[in-house]
C-alpha cells in the first residue's frame, strides 16, 4: 500500500478509506451515467481538519481530488478525473446551529437538502432551494452547482440563500467567506464560490438563510392540447405580474412515463403538455393569483384545470413531477438530460424546434421544463450499448445547445458544466472570457488539483 | 502639456479633458467630504472604445485611474488616490435597449438611477434598487458599490438586478460577463464584479432586470416613545413573516432636522423614533399586511400610526426620509455617516450603546436605519475645522464599528469600504481572507492601477 494512502488512513481512520476496485465502482459516475471515471480512492472525512490535512497529503503527492456529496449531479461534475481521489462528504452531515431570531442555520456540507427543511419546519421555516433530488442531494452539492429546483422562480437560486462559507482551500488552508447578512461586504467571494463546481476548494461549513413557510399554498394542474398553448400560458402569467412559486411543464412523453410508474398522479396521458403551477403566500393573495392563472389556462385552451384540494393531492402532483427522471429511467436503458436555458419568451418557438431535432436523429425525447424561468431539460432516451445511437445523441445535444444559444440562451440552468458541457463553452464565451475564469480559478487553485477537467476547456487551464 | 494628456485629448476630444486646478477641485471628494484627493485630470469618455483606449494610454504611463459617476458615494470610493486620473462616466448616459418581453434593459453606466425607472414606468416597470441618492446617482455607481437603498429589504440588493456587464479591464481589453438570465453559468463573475468598488475594471454596458411595479402600495408612519419600542416592532413584523417593501427608522435628531428643513413632512418632533413602513403587492395582501403592522406598532406603544391616503402624502413621507442627510447637512458643517450592519435582532440592545458612545465623545449624533435588514447609518455631526472634534469623531467611529462587529455585524451595508473603512478591514477579515481578495483583484488588475488604495489594506496589495 502506498504511503499516501496510509497517511490518509491515519487522518480519517482505516475504515474511512476505500481502495478496493469493487467498492470504488459506485463512485465512477454520477446521475448522468454516460461519463465514467473510477477514482483511485474514496475518503470519508468527518471534520474540517480531516479535509484540510487530507488535501495537504494529496497536494504533496500532486494527486488531484474532488469533493462529492450524494452523487446526484447531472453533468459529471463530481467524477475523479485524471486518477484523482474522491473526498466524500456525506458523513459531515450535522446541522451545527440554528439561529431562529436571525433566520439562519449553519450546516455541514453533507446535510441532505430536505433534512434541513424537516429540522426547521415545525417552527415554520424551510430551506428554499429544492432540486428534484431534494430527498437525496446534499447542501454542499447544491452550493457547488448552484442547483436550485423549481421554486427558484419565486425564491431565487441557491446562492441567494447562502450567507457564509468555511472553505478548505486546495492547499489545505482554511478561510471564512462571509456575506455578513443580507449584504455583501467588499468583493463577493461567497457568490464567486457558489456555483464554482468544486474547483475553488471544499466548503466545510455553510451558513444558510432560512425562509418562512408560506401561510397558504395552492397547486394547480392544467393540461393543454399543444406545447405552444402551455408555453403561452406561462408567458401570460408572468407578464401579468403574477410570480408563482413554481411553474413546471411536462410533455406527453414525460407524462406517459410518470403515469406508467409508481408515481402515477392521475395526469392525462393524451395531453400534449401539462403545467403544474404552485402559488403561495397569504391566503388572500393566493386566492386572487390562482383565479388569474386559471383564467390564463382557460384562455389558452386548457382542457382541464385541477386544483389540489388537500396536502395529499398536492404531494401526489409534485411526486409525478419530481420523479419524472426516475420514471423515464425505468423504461429506458440510458438518459441524456440536457439543461439549457432560453429567454422565457422564446419557449413557444424553440420547443417545437427541439422536437424536430430529436426526430431528425431518430431519438425518443421527453421534456421537463422549469417553464417560469426558461430552464429546459430535454431528455434523450437511448441505449448506451448502441454506438450509432450514442453518436446521434451527441449530435442532437450539440444542435439543441446551438439552437438555445442562438436565441439568446445558455448551456446550463442548474446542472453545471461539469465534464459534460466543457465542449460547448466556446459557444458562449470568448477566449478572453474563459481566460478571466481560468485566472480566477488559479487564484484559489494555482496547481489545478481541485476537480480538474471541469468547466474550463483544458487548453485554457495550462496557461497559468 | 505632457504627451499623455495630449493622447487623452485626441481620444475623447479636447473639450472632454479637464486639467486646470479650478476645474479639478469639484472632483477632489465625494459626498463623504472628509477625504480629499485632487485628481491629475478628469476625462469624459462617451464610448466603450474611448474608455478602452484611455486606460491603455494611462497604463503605458503607469498612471492610476478611477471610474466615477455622480460622486454621491459615502466612503471616498471614487477619489483619485496616488495622483490618479478620474474617468468620469456621466456622459455615457444612454439607455441602449429595453427588452419588454424578457423584462430587462441595457444601459450605459452614467444613466441616472431614477431616469431608468422613469423610462419604464409607463409600461408598469421599475428598476428596483433605490439608494437615497436615486435622483442623482448613476447605475454604474450602484454596480460598483452594490448600493441598493431601502427597498432592498424586499427586492434584494443591486447585484440581484444585474444580468450582465461589458467591462473594460484595467489593461484596456473588453470582456463580456453574463449571468444568462436568472441563473449564473459557471463562475459568477458578474456577482464578483458587482460591489468590487471599481477595482476590477470599468463597466461600460450594464444589463439590468426590470421589475413589475406593484399593484398596490401602502405607506405607514408610526412614532414611538423609545428607540427600543420601534426596534421591537421591526423584529415582530419580520418574525410574523411579513416582508415590507421597506422599513426605515429615524431617530429624534434626524426627525427634528427634517422638520426644520424644506422636506418637513409633518413628523412628530417629540418622538424618540419614527418608523416609515411601506407594504406593496396585491391590494388584498397589502390590506392584510398593513393591518398586521398597525397591530404590532400599537402593541409596542406607538403613539400614532398614520397611513398615507394619497400618492402626494406618500411622497411627502419619503421625501423626509430620503432627504434626511441633506437636512442634517444644512444645520451642521460636517457629517460623518457610518454604515454598519448588525443582526436585526440586536437592534434594541446596540442602538442605545451607540448613543452612549457618541455622548462619551461629546458628539451630536443622528441615526437613520434601514431597520428591516439591520443596516445602521449613525451620523456624527461635527466641525471639520476643529482638530480635537475630528479626533473624537474618529475615535467614536472606531468604537461604533468594533461594537457592531462584536455583536456579529459588519462594516458596510451599501456605502462600501472605499478609502474610509480600509482601516477596519482587519476587524472582520483574517490575513488569509484579505490575501484571497487581493489575489482575486490581481487577476483583473495585476498592476494595481484601477482604483488603488481602496478596500484592501495597502500592505496586502504589494504582495502580488
Amino acid at each position: 500500500m502506498t504511503n499516501w494512502i496510509k497517511e490518509l488512513q491515519s487522518i480519517v481512520g482505516d475504515e474511512n478509506v476505500l481502495i478496493s476496485p469493487d467498492e470504488l465502482l459506485v463512485y465512477e459516475c454520477d446521475a448522468l451515467t454516460i461519463h465514467k471515471r473510477a477514482p483511485r480512492a474514496v475518503i470519508f472525512p468527518t471534520t474540517t481538519e480531516h479535509v484540510s490535512r487530507s488535501v495537504k497529503v494529496l497536494g504533496e503527492q500532486g494527486i488531484p481530488f474532488v469533493a462529492r456529496g450524494a452523487g446526484t449531479g447531472l453533468s459529471g461534475g463530481a467524477l475523479a478525473e485524471a486518477g484523482g481521489v474522491i473526498i466524500e462528504l456525506s458523513r459531515m452531515n450535522r446541522i451545527l446551529e440554528i439561529d431562529w431570531e436571525n433566520q439562519r442555520a449553519i450546516v455541514q456540507p453533507g446535510v441532505i437538502n430536505i433534512a434541513l427543511t424537516q429540522a426547521v419546519a415545525t417552527r415554520g421555516y424551510h430551506f428554499a432551494p429544492d432540486p428534484s433530488s431534494q430527498p437525496t442531494c446534499t447542501i454542499g452539492g447544491n452550493v457547488a452547482e448552484n442547483a436550485s429546483g423549481p421554486h427558484c422562480l419565486k425564491y431565487g437560486v441557491t446562492t441567494d440563500h447562502i450567507l457564509g462559507l468555511e472553505v478548505v482551500l486546495p492547499d489545505g488552508r482554511i478561510i471564512n467567506l462571509d456575506r455578513h447578512g443580507a449584504v455583501a461586504l467588499g468583493y463577493d467571494l461567497v457568490g464567486l464560490f457558489v456555483g464554482s463546481e468544486g474547483m475553488f476548494g471544499i466548503a466545510t461549513r455553510i451558513t444558510v438563510r432560512l425562509t418562512r413557510l408560506p401561510r397558504a399554498v395552492k397547486t394547480l394542474m392544467a393540461d393543454f392540447p399543444t406545447v405552444e398553448a402551455a408555453s403561452q400560458t406561462v408567458s401570460d402569467t408572468i407578464a401579468a405580474g403574477v410570480i408563482p412559486a413554481a411553474m413546471e411543464m411536462m410533455d406527453q412523453a414525460t407524462v406517459r412515463a410518470v403515469e406508467e410508474s409508481v408515481f402515477a398522479s392521475g395526469l392525462p396521458i393524451d395531453a400534449a403538455a401539462v403545467l403544474i403551477i404552485e402559488l403561495d403566500g397569504l391566503p388572500v393573495s393566493v386566492d386572487y393569483e390562482s383565479s388569474r392563472v386559471v383564467h390564463f389556462c382557460r384562455a389558452n385552451g386548457a382542457r382541464h384545470v385541477i386544483v389540489a384540494r388537500s396536502e395529499a393531492e398536492r404531494e401526489r402532483l409534485w411526486a409525478g413531477r419530481k420523479n419524472a427522471f426516475g420514471a423515464l429511467g425505468r423504461i429506458n436503458s440510458d438518459l441524456m438530460v440536457q439543461d439549457a436555458v432560453i429567454p422565457r419568451s422564446r419557449l413557444p418557438e424553440v420547443l417545437p424546434e427541439i422536437y424536430r431535432i430529436a426526430e431528425r436523429y431518430r431519438l425518443r425525447m421527453a421534456c421537463v421544463i422549469h417553464a417560469g424561468d426558461g430552464n429546459l431539460h430535454p431528455t434523450l432516451c437511448f441505449d448506451g450499448r448502441d454506438a450509432d445511437e450514442l453518436r446521434r445523441v451527441d449530435a442532437a445535444c450539440k444542435e439543441i445547445m446551438e439552437l438555445c444559444v442562438r436565441v439568446g440562451g445558455t448551456l446550463t440552468g442548474e446542472h453545471g458544466i461539469g465534464l459534460d458541457k466543457v465542449k460547448y463553452m466556446s459557444l458562449i464565451f470568448s477566449e478572453a472570457d474563459i481566460e478571466a475564469m481560468a485566472r480566477v480559478r488559479a487564484v484559489f487553485d494555482p496547481r489545478g488539483l481541485c476537480n480538474p477537467g471541469k468547466v474550463l476547456p483544458v487548453h485554457r487551464c495550462k496557461a497559468f
